[in-house]
């Protein structure tokens, strides 16, 4: 696995800084190009140095503001961000439908933010995976912070943010009660809970409430999950915020949390993207094999069920090897 | 693959009819036993005959009362009803906290409704898979119709209630406008929309905007998707939405799609079965084989990235095929 001589200009160019190489290579991630493993490789190195945010909760919440405004302090800080905005469900491509356009202006000429939107690639976890390896790319890219946010609030949002270094659940009063939010598993998944819009009513039953049920879900870990009230739009508790991630920062990194918890998510990564190619692998075979061919038509015709197709697939380990290794050569 | 005798017994009585030996089978099912193949292999020749329906939409929009008035109705037509309440991201097993307990009280003296709730299984769509399983064994149990309720709009409930014949997605109109619908990927996987709190402010603007957008999306497969209102809490509109559900399935039948949509589902779920078994035999090798288990200790260190190491895995087709078989033998 070696990049080519034109795919380590443009790597070389985007380590250097440059934004345009780095919005090229992201492109080709999401793409899902051949040479991403090599490319992974190369940028391995380079990895390890940003420090990563998600943002997730339920639609029209006010996430993008919130974002933002992180995004300001930051830069005012001196630290460079990479924002991904990831949507499982968007048929239009670049999410521009949500004002990305009116936000890519606002920080157009600040080469300190790179700004990305992707959204739904298939199913399958394929949105969960390219953000993955976007991070990767802002991280190789020098990014101080990445912010991940999401759209909504499924399965795929939980799986984004949870790769996140630190995950913040936000709420707003008129969301609804903070017993949704549990059946939303969003309990599991916050380090920080945010309570936006904070002015309105029912805020302060909502943070409550909050409060009630974290105490009720012991902290496993030791990190207590504290319930921060902002005002977005205004501007307000955005420095609380921050300072409070920026202690869950240090926590994790006093504890060791961070490293395992990183450790844990390449792992997992590992498992995903083999068992993504063997399906790749097997069902380009089942177009040119007969045996597997028939086998997918027994199974689409009803008369042999999903289960028992698999078992005669994966327990005939012979034909299996067979069958992986001549797609690797064809 | 061969059903134990104490399993034959178990699937004779519930192909006769009997609830508990159903409910038990159902548990199999969601624990993944091993016995699951062969389990679906003894039921395939009873399979095909029930029809699914999936109710998706936001939370708190009434699905779980537009599924009781669904029921009710089902029965009153002599026929046999299933329910499956699908919730991707309760800790909670069995979702008794969305008063479960006081649905079941409601049909718990009748035979021909069997209600089941499901919780999360792990991440990577462990929950839509079992789901999928055990629609086929209500339906192996004679279930005319199967109503498929999600919790939630998220990824996996969108693979959940795509796996049914026809897709209800439920809207209310205080949930927000039209294009917070099709930002959550609800517009592509909808057969048939219901506003639900029809009498509610909003509730006719919201009906107009799915239709413009309706219009908009032209039908690839030559259906018109309809839009529906319904006062579930009254009863209202239960019937129309009934005759609508009942015009969709012989649209279906008449096209040849019913037949299309379900051989498509059975192969997708072919590949799904075959990557995570492949993925199960290589990370429990991964626990003994010094090789491999040295590869997942450098990805985990951050010494070599995810795909690389994939890449090594699968590229290695003599290993593979080793530490496949050895797996299976084992």
């Amino acid at each position: 696995m070696i990049l080519d001589a034109s795919m380590t200009t443009l790597v070389e160019q985007m380590l250097a800084g440059q934004q345009r190489p780095l919005a090229r290579l992201i492109s080709m991630v999401e793409r899902e190009e051949s040479s991403i493993p090599a490319l992974m490789q190369y940028l391995s190195p380079h990895l390890g140095k940003a420090y990563s945010i998600g943002v997730t909760g339920p639609p029209g919440g006010g996430k993008s503001t919130l974002v933002d405004k992180l995004t300001v302090l930051l830069r005012q800080r001196g630290l460079s961000v990479g924002i991904i905005a990831a949507d499982p469900s968007s048929p239009f491509s670049g999410g521009a439908l949500l004002g990305d356009r009116i936000r890519m202006q606002q920080h157009y000429l600040d080469a300190g933010v790179f700004i990305r939107s992707m959204a739904t690639q298939g199913s399958h976890g394929g949105l969960a995976r390219s953000v993955k390896d976007v991070m990767r790319v802002m991280d190789a890219a020098g990014k101080d912070v990445i912010l991940v946010e999401t759209v909504g609030v499924g399965q795929t949002e939980l799986d984004i943010v949870q790769t996140t270094d630190t995950t913040l659940v936000l709420l707003v009063p008129e969301g609804g009660d903070a017993i949704q939010t549990l059946k939303a598993g969003l309990m599991e998944i916050a380090d920080i809970f945010v309570v936006n819009k904070a002015d309105r009513e029912g805020a302060d039953r909502l943070m409550q409430e909050l409060r009630m049920m974290l105490e009720l879900t012991h902290a496993e870990n030791g990190w207590e999950v504290p319930v921060v009230a902002t005002q977005a739009h205004q501007g307000t508790g955005i420095e609380e915020l921050y300072r409070t991630i920026e202690a869950h920062r240090r926590f994790l990194e006093a504890s060791g949390q961070l490293q395992q918890r990183r450790a844990l998510h390449r792992r997992n990564e590992l498992w995903e993207l083999v068992e993504r190619r063997v399906r790749q692998r097997l069902s380009a075979q089942a177009q040119k094999n007969e045996t597997l061919a028939a086998l997918v038509e027994q199974v689409m015709q009803g008369t042999v069920d999903p289960h028992s197709a698999a078992s005669r697939m994966l327990d005939d380990a012979e034909s299996l090897c067979r069958w992986l290794r001549a797609e690797r050569s064809s």
